[in-house]
Parts: C-alpha cells; structure tokens; sequence
C-alpha cells in the first residue's frame, strides 16, 4: 500500500482547519501552543458571564463568541446551546466555515513524547484524518497506513483501501480522563503510559469519546457533533462529549465512515474536582446503562443518507426510546432537533449534503 | 478497580500450561528461551518425515510427537491433523492435560522492550489470560486492568468486571506476519514500533489471528482452535491460524468471552520465502473474500452453550455456505467434525463442558 504518512510533509491544511476552543479564563495557555497553532484560525467560546474580558495571547487570529453573541446568532435557537458547561463548544462547530475542526481544552498543554520532543498534536490529528480508516476488521499492526506498518496476513485485500476518516480521537498524558468515582478512588493516579498507536474503533463499537483533544472532518459529520444540554438548568454535566461520540459513531458506522483513536497525546494538566463532578455526573452514570444499550441496538433506515436525515431519526428514536427514562431526554430530543435547523441555517450550501453509502456500510 | 497485574509476582501456572512447538528441525531457539520456558512442559509436534532425529537441548522437560504417534493415537482420525504445515500444532492443543497453552514459532526470538530488557512472553500472556477481557464497549486507555490505567469517564460501570479471557495473541517485532503479495512488495519491511498496549477486540469484529506467538485457555475454548486441513495434500497453506481464529472468535463471541491482542512481543527473525507463500496463499487470498463476510453473519442458535456443539454447529454451516466456494470446504467441514470427535475422546471429561450464557453474550 502507499503510505500516506510518507507523503509528507503533511498537508498543514492552514486555510480549512479551525481551533475551537470553550473558556471561561484568559487563554495563556495558547503560549505553550504558539508553535503549532499560530498559522491557524481560533474559534474562542466564551462560557459564563459575558461582560468578562478574556485576554488571548498576541498574534492568534481569533475570533470570540460569547453568550450574548450566541444569543444575537441564533435567536430563539440558541437553546441548544448549553451554558456554564464546556459543551458550549458546538457552537463554534457550527458557525466555522472550515472543512476540519480541532477542539481543545484550556488545562492542555504540549505533552512529549518518549524521545522527550514536543508532541504536535494537532499535525498527528490531520494526519489522521486524511487517512482512510479501516473499521470492518481488525489489524493487528495497528494504523495499516503508518510508515513501517501494513495490513497483516489474513486481511482482506477487498478492504484495504479503507474509508474516509471523520473523527480523530486524541489521548491524554499526565491526569487521566476518569469519572469522578474513579478519581475519587485513585486521586493520584497519572498516565505515564505513552501508546505509539492509532487504530480505528470496529464498527459496531461504541467508545467513550472525550472532549478535550478532538479533532474531526466537519464537512462530514459536523452536524452529529452536538454536545448537548448540559451544565446550568440541566440535571447532568460532563457527559457532552459522551453524547457526541454515541451518537457521531452510530452515525459513522451507518454511513461506512471511520473513527481513529490513539495519537496524539496532549498533557493534561489538572484535574477537575472530583466532589463537583461527582455532582454533575451523577445522573449520567446510571442514565448510561439505559443508554448504551439504546445506542448499541439503534438502527438508521437506509433513507437515511445524509448526517442531518440520521440525526434527525436518532433525535426521533431518543425521544421514543429514552423519553421514559427521564423527561430530560424529551427536552434533549426536541435540542437535537433545533440544533439540526440551527445547523443548516447558518451552513445553508451544506444542509442537504448526502453520503453515498458504500456497499456494506449500513447496518 | 482492583488490578490484578499488581498482585504480581504473577502466578507462573507451572503445572497449569503447556509450551507447544511444531518443528521440522532441531530446537535450537529453545537455548534463548530457556530461563522463561525450562519451568514448564513442553509439547513438540514434529512435522514431516517421522524418522527424522529432532534435538531438543538438554533440561528441557518435554513430550515429542511425530506423524507415526499421531497416527497410532488417532487411527483413522489422524486425518484431521494436517502434515507439512504448522498446522499441525493443534494435536498439541488435543494431547495436553493442561488449563493453558502457548504456542511459538520455531524461529521466534525473545525480544527486547524499549529499556532494553529481554521480554518474557510467556509471563506476559499469562497476565492477559488471568485478567478479564471487555469486548462490549471499547476502553481508549487500552487495558483498564492494567497497572497505571482504568476505565475512563463514560465506561458503563455495569460493564467493568469485564468477563474471562479466552485467547491471548502477541506480535511480532522484526519481521512482520504478512501475506506473500506484501512481502513480495515491501521486502525489506520490519516492524520496529514497539506499542505499549494491551486490548479486547471488540464483541462482532474479526480479526487476523496469527498462531506464531499465541495462549489460550485450553479448558474454555480449546475444542475450536482447531487449524485445519492445511499443507501436504490440500490446496492452500498458511490459512491454519487464520482459520481458528475466525472460528474461535465467532464462538467466543457467541459464549461471552474475551480475545485479547497486542503485548508481548517476540523477535521474529526470519521471513519464510514469498514465492513459496504465493503458491500456499493464493487459493486463501480470494476465498477469504467469501469467509470474510461469512464469518460476520454467522449466528449461533442460543442451544449451543459449550464449544464442542458450537464448532459442530459452524461445521455444519461451513458445509453448506462454503461448499459452493470450493469443495475443499465440505472436505474441511467434515475434518471440523473429526476433529470434534477426536477431542472428546482424548478428553473425555471436558467433552460436555459448557458455558453458562452471560446476559447479553449472544448475538
């Protein structure tokens, strides 16, 4: 196979990549960044109260939302926007003009890799996402794609030129991405374990998708990149993100595209308190035992062929299936939807952007 | 959680695992292994002509079979064990008395680990086996149970007792396990990328299972690690490991169990001839385009709760899906079933072991 990885050096993809970043505090930590995402444009979302000032450091090119400029954007639809929770980064997802996102967290800095040498995150995610995944079987070597690495004997030649890649998952050095019992349990535990490996998540296979290093091709699935309602006014936090993987990789594996996690490391400096969001999360820890097998055995009909057409369905599918939960997911399916006409108001050429499924990839 | 690889030093399972080798020559390699393999038992399977003198270096504890004691042991159902192919290292599999096995390749090496140290394998694959595997949903930190890492946030924790390890598959640095028109077009290829990880290959996904640095647990899943009617007299070689691990994943899947693969590495020093490959593989590189896809439909009814009725059950199918491919498959179906028949009488007590069903471990 050709390996992409060697065609470098890889497509900076300056002109349509944008950094969305959620905040509540002056982003000094872009200092630490400056050398890798400097050429790049910043989508900033300011979370919480808007008359505060948030200083970015000089010479990023930036653009800043807050909640008054979100309000003013969408108007009466700007309900699907959570507050005071980070989920309010889809908003950023939404108003980008770009072909890739790359989302990061403000308390993750530049992680090393084994050599000691600054990890560029975000170049190891493009090069992710202009690789082909490959979802249908499992490689053992890994990323088949990489430089010194290949499909193995007993791969089927039919799949080897893989699919398009729409998410690339990044992982995290230093404080590990636990729920809060876990931290509670283990507060000093660190990720120490550096993992030289990308792999694609088997279709069929749902992950937990963090938040804080992610990057994906919003042309293809933005729109299932809803973060959801959480934070203030809402029962539950801290499971945004979650929703948005459940959700982005039902609709990936519908639609024969692949989800990549592994590479890149960020370090991730802080850990979040354990007692708050023992409190945010506390719903969503039982809530998802109801909600994994709803998403495990969810089925999109073939009709289907568009993100926002899924989506729509899955909204429709959560409100049937996860309403007697708890009301909460009446009010969730009814953002979703509200989320998809937000959507495809302010990306009108996009909105009726349809996939044509591969042979195989629907469920 | 409570992690079992810290309730090291980890059991060695003396008098619980066999070591099996096939070979057509003297067993030389066995010198480097020695302060890892000379504690355990050793089951050798001599491939090819049978008055052949093979050495085994002094202090090894071991038992040797040639094609005469396979014979005289099976009589007429010797005719599921292959001959001139590695294939036949699953008699071994059948003669053991043991819980576990290992098996290496003849011109497997120990490998160092990125500081330098020699690898113990064995050791390593002992750890994968002795702890649970998780194939419902997918960990991003890898193996939960190992030291250092857990389930991250938005694992269901109804999900994290996770269930037994049936099968433990290492890999390979070096030479890589690739097919002849691989190796043929990148024969200077050697896998150098040292991967730190651990993992379960997800519940529905296949994966490539090469037999050269292989454990699993004998009692749970033997019956199905049969590798078929492979070399001397049969139209494809080097589908063997292929073969068992489509076959024992299926079943795996179907009873609740676990496939693990990734760590520990071997040195593998020798890739075997292309051309002489070409001719083995080429019949397996367009079939497997049809036991692919077969593979991945199958179900098992909810009555076949032990290996042995599983593997009859797949033999039956095997015979009248993949009869139409070739007829070689209804000669390979009817060796499923002498093989099935050969085992239970060489290991009358497990003949009608079965599995519990676990909530959910049916498709």
């Amino acid at each position: 196979m050709a390996d992409p990885a060697t065609i470098s050096p890889a497509p900076l993809l300056k002109d349509e990549l944008d950094i969305v970043i959620p905040t509540i505090r002056n982003l000094d930590f872009l200092e630490m960044w400056r050398p890798f995402f400097q050429p790049y444009h910043l989508i900033i979302v300011q979370d919480g109260d808007p008359s505060k000032i948030i200083k970015v450091p000089q010479g990023f090119d930036y653009e800043l939302y807050n909640r008054n400029d979100i309000n003013r954007i969408l108007g009466p639809k700007a309900s699907c926007i959570s507050f005071k929770d980070s989920a309010c980064r889809c908003f950023g997802y939404m108003v980008s003009k770009k072909k890739y996102i790359y989302t990061i967290d403000d308390d993750c800095f530049v992680a090393k890799d084994p050599s000691g040498n600054d990890i560029n995150a975000l170049e190891q995610h493009i090069k992710n996402l202009l690789c082909p995944s490959t979802p249908f079987f499992f490689n053992t070597l890994y990323d088949p794609y990489r430089a010194g690495a290949d499909f193995v004997r007993g791969y089927p030649f039919s799949l080897r030129e893989g699919v398009p890649t729409a998410v690339s998952h990044g992982l995290w050095l230093n404080i590990p991405d636990y729920d809060a019992p876990t931290q509670l349990v283990k507060p000093l535990e660190r990720n120490t374990r550096y993992v030289d490996a990308v792999m694609s998540i088997p279709k069929g296979t749902l992950f937990p998708m963090c938040g804080m290093n992610l990057a994906f091709n919003r042309e293809l699935i933005g729109p299932a990149m809803y973060f959801g309602l959480m934070g203030d006014g809402q029962p539950i936090g801290r499971y945004d993100d979650m929703w948005a993987g459940w959700c982005t990789k039902v609709i990936c594996d519908h639609l024969g595209w692949g989800v990549k996690t592994g590479l890149p490391y960020i370090w991730h400096s802080k850990a979040s308190n354990p007692f708050v969001n023992l409190k945010k999360e506390y719903k969503g820890i039982y809530w998802q035992e109801e909600l994994i097998p709803f998403f495990q055995s969810v089925t999109l009909p073939k009709d289907c062929t568009s993100v926002q057409k899924c989506y729509i369905e899955l909204a429709k599918q959560v409100k049937e299936k996860l309403g007697k939960v708890d009301d909460y997911f009446l009010k969730l399916a009814d953002a979703m939807v509200t989320w998809i006409e937000a959507w495809d108001e302010l990306n009108p050429s996009g909105a009726s952007k349809s996939a044509a499924l591969p042979n195989g990839a629907s469920k």
